[in-house]
């Protein structure tokens, strides 16, 4: 069906339902797309018996599946809707199936703009879910002006070739050597701007929202959160208590990781807590206040891209390392999860 | 141990840690205590060679334990500080144990400050779990004055008698026609204000925090209120599209109570949602732009205290049956969680 823009294929999902019987399923939807919720729920119990129970709840990737509490609500199956799979997720209790939803936005006018931008002529291509069809035009549109564009796998964590997440960029990593310059598909500087910071290859961005291309602005953008980083890092150098975040959301479960910061900061005499948490809100944070310095396990973005939210310094665990002399500020990594 | 003027006995709790053999284990803490978190980690990590972990996410009652997704963390034993069990609660997967915090505020000076303002000779007392260990003391100082004060169970949601929850008044209710008026030991006009709407008996307030009494400030409250509702139930007249909510909170589900809504409003011919949440909020709903009325079997004061937060009417359960013509505004009643 078409939602908003977007081509959303509840075929299969139809079919798991009605062969399984499910009665009570459950659906996650993206901020975007929640104004057509009533749509979706329709067609579903038009097209099976089964009562639909929307998650509320925002919901920004497949790294937050929603599940074991839902057992409670009688929820059989859980339908994420505008996301493709992490593959190496475990412990899933509700059967979930994802749905891609595939903008129907034509990439054409966007990549020919790019193509004066690219540097060299070896290109890496990546993109979201939501264009990841479109790659083989792509592909075709630089071959068509001589160029050599190359589509990798990621890693275990990615489900599509070419595909890059705010918190995973291994599809443009793999091929990092082999590429003069990356070309992505899609809007918003979230991506991109990962991309730029792990692979320090030149990003070029081709929009097919608005059929436009950029380049300076996410170098810029770089410099800008690099220099945050940079002062994040240098306000926690006299921290004496550190508050170590662990991610509840299934995706973003990075435990073994987090009591490793521990046994670290434990080592060198610095006082530290494990902090667990569902949503991260300076609401929730601002009851710590004898805590100088939070390490996020979590999510990547939250330490990079709520900056400014936050009073106290949030660091990623190799900015931990900078802080504490075990890393130079040269060999300053982006944060993912693989 | 004495956190920010309340006794919290963690002694139990430590015995039980050593005696299973926990390894690790989880912390809830109400938001006015969180800045005492380290203390109470260290107590714990001293006495016990187990690991806490912070469950950071807002707390505000026994209604919201953290469990299933705490096992990916290895967490074996929640500890919840600041509440007192629900007794009818079910499914709970890790073993969890309430540690009540009791305010050392003495309550003599407020108590005897609202004898004036008392209605009649006997008097329903109650209170809220920081302040249940004062009861005895109350009920002499009342006696002195020769009046009858009366301490009543609730019922299978409350651990203790007197005491009255956000979402059940039971323990007021239970002595309603004994009583002429009730006296509530305690701060804020949440509690109050609840007691008063379900009972409809006068309600003295007596804040040993403040050492002061209120009465009047509460009725206006009341009437406030009353209006709210009044218009929130007139503006969902012509509504057509009904949005009804499930908690996701363990002590929030009202399942059943949503499945049976879904059905009266089939009856009438209005469509409707079901929508579950774990944390309601304004930004979570305004996806939801074709709904023109929320229907709340979650939190019972979702729909009333954060009133003003929210562009779309959100009712009670007995609030809709107004809107449907199935109850009388004369038969308004407050709702509650039993």
């Amino acid at each position: 069906m078409e939602i908003l823009g977007y081509f959303v294929d509840l075929d299969e999902t139809m079919h798991t339902i009605k062969d399984k019987g499910y009665k009570t399923v459950a659906l996650q939807i993206p901020e975007g797309l929640k104004g057509s919720t009533s749509k979706i729920v329709e067609f579903i119990e038009k097209e099976t018996t089964c009562t639909a129970i929307i998650l509320a709840d925002p919901c920004f990737g497949a790294c937050d599946i929603a599940n074991y509490e839902l057992k409670n609500l009688g929820v059989e199956f859980v339908i994420q809707i505008g996301h493709t799979p992490i593959p190496n997720l475990e412990n899933i209790l509700i059967p979930t199936t994802f749905v891609n939803a595939l903008s129907s936005r034509e990439v054409a006018q966007a990549v020919e703009k790019s193509i004066p931008l690219l540097d060299g002529t070896r290109i890496g291509i990546v993109t979201t879910a939501q264009h990841l069809h479109t790659l083989d035009d792509v592909e075709k549109i630089l071959q068509k002006h001589n160029l050599e564009p190359i589509i990798s796998d990621g890693d275990g964590r990615i489900s599509n070739k070419g595909q890059i997440l705010g918190c995973n960029f291994s599809a443009g990593l793999n091929i990092v050597d082999e590429v003069d310059s990356f070309l992505f598909i899609g809007s918003g500087n979230f991506h991109p701007v990962g991309l730029l910071l792990s692979s320090k290859k030149p990003v070029i961005v081709a929009d097919p929202y608005t059929n436009s291309v950029k380049k300076q602005e996410l170098e810029d953008l770089k410099d800008t959160i690099l220099r945050q980083r940079y002062g994040a890092i240098a306000n926690s150098q006299n921290a004496k208590k550190f508050g170590i975040f662990i991610g509840m959301k299934k995706g973003q479960q990075r435990v073994k990781l987090a009591h490793k910061i521990k046994e670290m900061l434990d080592s060198v005499n610095k006082k530290s807590l494990l902090i667990a948490m569902e949503n991260f809100s300076p609401t929730s944070l601002q009851g710590f206040r004898d805590i100088d310095c939070f390490i996020s396990t979590s999510c990547p973005r939250i330490a990079i891209d709520d900056y400014l939210q936050y009073k106290t310094p949030i660091l990623t665990p190799a900015e931990l390392e900078i802080v504490l002399g075990k890393r130079k500020w040269e060999d300053y990594i982006f944060d993912q999860i693989s």
